[in-house]
């Protein structure tokens, strides 16, 4: 028989994420082992315990989740991991904390039905935190140009160089957002906008995005009101408001849910996958049909 | 395929209970994710977790239950948890801190296997207590007169201030008990006496409760001597003692237990449920056929 | 249908261990219970949940594993966990903290594999730590003469003091090896050399083994070099060098491994086991055939 499909999650919150483990069981992992509370200097003893206990032929049936709502934090722990294990023992590791990747996949993949991604000029907003900072990176590997919007300057010019791996010099703007007028002037022209602000920060008065010219799609990730893109509600789903599509954090939360579960089964089909960003935007490609539709 | 079965379980010590663990996974729940040291500030992520992963065709099939020792401490659990739910969001909760709800109800339907409650008057001691006090809410939720007794008189008022929900003017009478003559006359007159005095607190000396007129059945739910009810044992099972049918705490042992594991079960038939004592007791009396034996 | 095995993990560090969940998953286990950082006064309360769950007929099927790094502190949980349980109601239970009995019993096994134990002088180094003195136990039960090394010859005395039980008194002698010289001496006639060294800490140089006459077998159960026999590569399985059959950590893993797994699931063939070191032994011997090869 088998062995079980085991995933370990290492969550630096206090208690280990409940909708993660949710998640997990819904995608079929047989056996849940939940850590939280992890410390950078005790993932090594824990990885160990996930590389040294099946032979190679079973080590595709063991994963990592890391996750945890602060992604900073839990970045630290997903270096661990990875610094920790070699050839040929590894286990495969699946990086969500705070749904930062599922939720960025989403978002630019919903956009991707309704805009060809190579001829789109977007717009991210809030482009410095987790989320956005992931939406940046899947848009500039979808071949997208990228207006990268802050209040900030020097923080959006740190996204843009670590977005730039494989983009093009022409691909990734940083730019200032923070005036209503600034906001106006980095949202011009784009046809899509995406806000990944924190929870409860307006980053566009409803009037700006209004009148900007030829924005087609608007897509806000804050589940709860007030949202970044003013006049979005969260659950706004295709909703066509002053002729733009729009999108809120739970119209886009089913796509996200099903990027997730792939995510979680891909982990236990072979043993040497790192499935951060790019890793977690492939695969919610592979699953969505994405013609645009414009 | 089905979803799994999901049990969440919010303890306040600092390790979730391996009873309620055990008795869970023995009443069937596929997956049960265990979560001890649980802050009442932490409660809304974790229930979050719970009602924004499945779709509410699923949601059923996850439920929570709160325990720990410090029934105070888990009540403010149950409180933050019922809190976080709204419609149709909800996912079922059961409470049962420190077996509370479980003992009380099988201690009264135990009573009710040999007294009509509606014709019966009762006399709980230590009726302050969290199991005096449910025990207090089922009687009277049974048609029964309550004498609730405390040593401390304004305890034992503003238990039945509480317990008097849908009780008739003259079902609830608080007792001071803080003497053997006190307790004498509590008793005096009652058919059932019911003692869920903390552990190594002797409530009733003998004398007074063989010598007290009309009392029929005693039940003691304290499982380590010496017992609150002097002379009863804890594996008292329908023991005969000077003509009183007698109960100890391992003597309700079974039927706790059974109820315990059918409130379990019922988490996953709806995802509405709240099993608080009420409802814990309307389980428990679903499954004992209890006609008055007397 | 039968009750689900569950199998309680006590462990004395931050988190419980990965390693032993694994193995304990593998064996079968089919409900696995998490308790790390678990103090010696919280196992009473722990224990109860597994005592009193289960009629007597089922309490075979819950068993605890006790475990952690710190030996010494997990040996102060399995006392706790034995003198909470009494007749009839006991649940199986085993001690593996840091692998100790696993290890010590695939090192001597191993070592059976080639010599005839009762026929053989053993010398044990690094006799005083965890997995050092219960190889010695075993040695003493298979009837081999154990030479006990410590750099301090007071504890190597009290090794052989506890190791005595049973022993007749020519088996045990203790032995100081502060030194290469008193190494040398301690080895010399020896047909076995057994390193349990903590990492990184070398007791034998090369020249010391290479050079004493008799010495047919060495073993060296650091996973990381340096190790404790200079020499010898943790991978040796079987390796000849200078007419010595070697092995080292990973060498013995694949029977540690077998033997862990065993005795996990016979951990749930009764209710009363207590799976120490002579015991994880005994269950060892039976899972090799181990005809002397010499």
């Amino acid at each position: 028989m088998d062995k079980p499909t085991i995933l370990i999650q290492l969550d630096c919150d206090a208690h280990a994420s409940v909708f993660d483990a949710v998640v997990a069981l819904d995608a079929g992992v047989d056996q849940l082992l939940q850590y939280g509370a992890v410390e950078p200097m005790e993932v090594r003893d824990l990885v160990h315990g996930a590389m040294f206990t099946r032979g190679h032929a079973d080590l595709h049936r063991t994963a990592i989740f890391v996750g945890g709502s602060d992604v900073s934090a839990a970045e630290h722990l997903l270096k661990h991991v990875i610094r920790t294990m070699f050839d040929p023992m590894r286990v495969s590791v699946m990086f969500d904390a705070n749904g930062a990747n599922t939720t960025a996949a989403a978002a630019v993949l919903t956009a991707a039905r309704h805009l060809k991604l190579t001829e789109t000029t977007a717009t991210v907003l809030a482009a410095t935190g987790p989320v956005g900072e992931r939406a940046v990176r899947m848009l500039v590997r979808a071949g997208a140009k990228v207006r990268v919007g802050s209040r900030s300057i020097e923080r959006a010019v740190a996204v843009c160089e670590r977005a730039s791996q494989g983009a093009n010099e022409h691909q990734l703007l940083p730019c200032s957002t923070g005036t209503p007028r600034e906001t106006a002037q980095a949202i011009e022209g784009s046809q899509l906008v995406l806000s990944a602000a924190a929870a409860g920060v307006e980053v566009v008065p409803e009037s700006v995005w209004t009148s900007a010219r030829g924005v087609r799609v608007a897509i806000d990730l804050n589940a709860v009101p007030p949202v970044g893109i003013a006049g979005i509600d969260p659950s706004d789903h295709r909703q066509i408001r002053n002729k733009v599509t729009c999108y809120g954090a739970i119209g886009v939360g089913a796509l996200k849910m099903k990027i997730h579960k792939a995510a979680i089964q891909r982990l236990f089909e072979t043993n040497t996958l790192v499935l951060d960003a790019e890793e977690v935007y492939e695969i919610g490609r592979s699953l969505v049909s994405a013609p645009a539709t414009n």
